[in-house]
């Protein structure tokens, strides 16, 4: 085989082989397909979500509150999964609002975060009990007059934009100006006049990055959160009702990532958790995550179509592309394209034979899922799976691009 | 003003100001907004579509035939209103060849170009009498062997991946390995394969790169264009019906910028085509642009839900953002994010007062429109232009991402 292959990112745990053909669930790729009916689609494992959230329990401390971003994932049997698995649901829009209603998930567990939430998203949300994390002194202002309206107390949280950011994550949520929550040192005037207004003090949202992998990165930036946190309430002169951590949990993605040691996250918090700092004795504690929850445990079928040669380079051209898995193709948010993991899924185990590039359907040098990756010979009628596509896969592309529209999405 | 300030692109011409506002065909963004009942939404201008296809077509040989890429846009109206103006269709999916099928459109004024067919894909097209741009041998068999089951005489082209690439292009779509077309040195023996299967013989189509600004590269690659398709028809010993010179007409979009010079490009194909090589004395020529059409006719207005300061800078959100308008992010293709052409729309005339950063309404930093741009002062409630947004903006963008839904479309 050439020198020239790339590498693949690393396949995540927890997928079967059966007769040779990748399975999840018990089912190989040829039966999900013929239960969807159709190519693209992508499947979500309820096992794979399950087990992901047991082992995460397991290593987190007792006390600590786990919530779902749902922005990482919103299908509708996903999100009735997650209701069961987790203690709330972040949201970031009306629209997210509305799926969450149909959950039946008590309001009191939802917190909605989101840096423009226009006057009708705040109404909206007010009025069904849901915690609003307040991303300016202009929107506190428009949220309690929304309250006042409507004659409830509003149940508010404060987001803070800290003046620190989490190494080496793949996007930086705080640190220096940035859009998201108010700056640290303006958020206790802030916080002192929502609480004498008579809101239903929800505490604070600190989200400092997404997508890490270093878990002494993460230790770091939740110890400086703890810190922030009993600082801004003394400052403040108030409790501490509760505290959001963030996220920030990453899932490997690409060839050398290596797997979060969310042992030593759970442990390192356990112990700040138990020796609590003074203005956190009361507090409840939580983290949000979205990507970590769900990422790994969708894969994105899709069937090959054609299989041509050019310039001495073989391409599989599948029936799907970056219209349903943008950041796949390397469009979203990466400076330097590199391969997902991916795999031949009607020849899961076998070896490699040859190098080839694996590119979608669509009529642009930007639709390529693997840039000369080792793969089995894989012919017309083949299926190729994308991993990792459990979170911003289906919902943060653009399905409409050349008129494709959405792939299907199962569960099972 | 801080030395910090980044430009902003180019707003291009033909957008009004009335009453200090931006206007559309007579009509002030208030009144746009107010039409249309909410934000954010897209506004297409029927008269910036219409001037520049009459200036285009001054600039062109008047042999020459000019296609619609209707990827760049389907929007409806403006699908009814290309069918008027323009000589054919060009199409991407069946999908694509639904929304063409409304418009009544006469089917063999319509091409069918995309690596990735599926067999259904093909069977549609052969069906409605499309011409099929064929990308590989594999996909001719697929359509000899549908088009024998269906007793039609299929309407073939041969999609040539040149040996060669279009200078400075945005997007390099021919050179070297691809996945488009078959490579120019195969292309003689599967077009004598599908001509003497009795095919309805439609030539060649030779896309080598789209954004191309400069005149001198174009006319360059259109030449390379005409000699390799001469060549082609040589070897192939058949004559050439038509050739697709495909497209690759730019349109500025960031500071620096400048626009195509097409009275040199036309200057120059006219004189070749009015001394046509020996094989293509007979042949009927054919452009195909979609984004130097449309891209400059639309605006996006959203509205400003918030403003804030954050770490000594000023923040603007939006209530739109990046799901609607993916390119203008940054995020589609883009390696360093340069600040598309915006504007405050409702103070159009107003000089500018302070540097601030134009956001969306997502929860992720990807979410920006302007980076330190230089702006009249801008509040809650005030609406934000941003331009060339008639292209690639509505449909090439992840309207589900966090749950927003599509934005509102109209022509004026």
């Amino acid at each position: 085989m050439t020198t020239h292959a790339k590498p693949l990112g690393p396949i995540p745990d927890g997928f079967e082989t059966i007769d040779g053909q990748l399975a999840v669930g018990g089912k190989t790729a040829s039966a999900l397909v013929e239960a969807a009916g159709e190519t693209p689609l992508f499947v979500y494992s309820r096992q794979l979500i399950e087990t992901r959230m047991a082992r995460l329990r397991e290593a987190m401390p007792q006390q600590l509150k786990i919530n779902y971003a749902i922005k990482a994932n919103s299908f509708s049997p996903i999100l009735e999964l997650m209701v069961k698995l987790v203690d709330g649901l972040d949201i970031a829009s009306s629209g997210e609002l509305c799926m969450v209603q149909t959950t039946g998930i008590d309001m009191s567990r939802v917190s909605f975060a989101g840096p423009g939430k226009r006057k009708d998203e705040l109404e909206a949300a007010i009025a069904a009990g849901v915690t609003l994390n307040l991303e300016s002194e202009g929107e506190a202002d428009r949220a309690l007059a929304i309250a006042e309206r409507l004659g409830v107390a509003p149940r508010l949280a404060v987001r803070v934009n800290p003046d620190f950011e989490l190494k080496g994550s793949g996007m930086k949520m705080g640190g220096g100006a940035k859009p998201f929550g108010i700056d640290a040192v303006r958020a206790p005037a802030l916080i002192k006049r929502i609480v004498e207004a008579g809101c239903e003090w929800r505490g604070l949202h600190i989200f400092a990055g997404s997508q890490a992998l270093d878990a002494e990165a993460v230790i770091e930036t939740q110890a400086a959160t703890l810190a922030l946190a009993d600082r801004l309430a003394t400052d403040a002169q108030v409790g501490l009702t509760r505290l959001n951590l963030g996220g920030g949990f990453g899932i490997p993605y690409f060839a050398g990532d290596r797997p979060l040691d969310i042992d030593a996250v759970g442990a390192a918090l356990g112990e700040k958790l138990d020796n609590p700092l003074p203005n956190l004795v009361q507090t409840e504690f939580h983290i949000e995550l979205g990507r970590y929850l769900v990422g790994e445990a969708g894969v994105y079928l899709t069937r090959i179509v054609d299989c041509k040669e050019s310039g001495g380079e073989t391409f599989l051209v599948t029936d799907g592309g970056l219209h349903h898995q943008l950041a796949a193709s390397g469009n979203f948010g990466t400076v330097v394209r590199r391969n997902y993991p991916l795999a031949i899924a009607s020849r899961f185990s076998a070896a490699p034979e040859e190098v080839a590039n694996v590119v979608g359907c669509l009529c642009t040098p930007l639709d390529r899922f693997a840039d000369r990756a080792e793969l089995p010979r894989a012919n017309v009628g083949d299926v190729v799976a994308v991993f990792c596509a459990g979170a911003y896969g289906a919902s943060a592309s653009p399905s409409a691009f050349l008129g494709h529209g959405p792939a299907t999405e199962m569960m099972v």
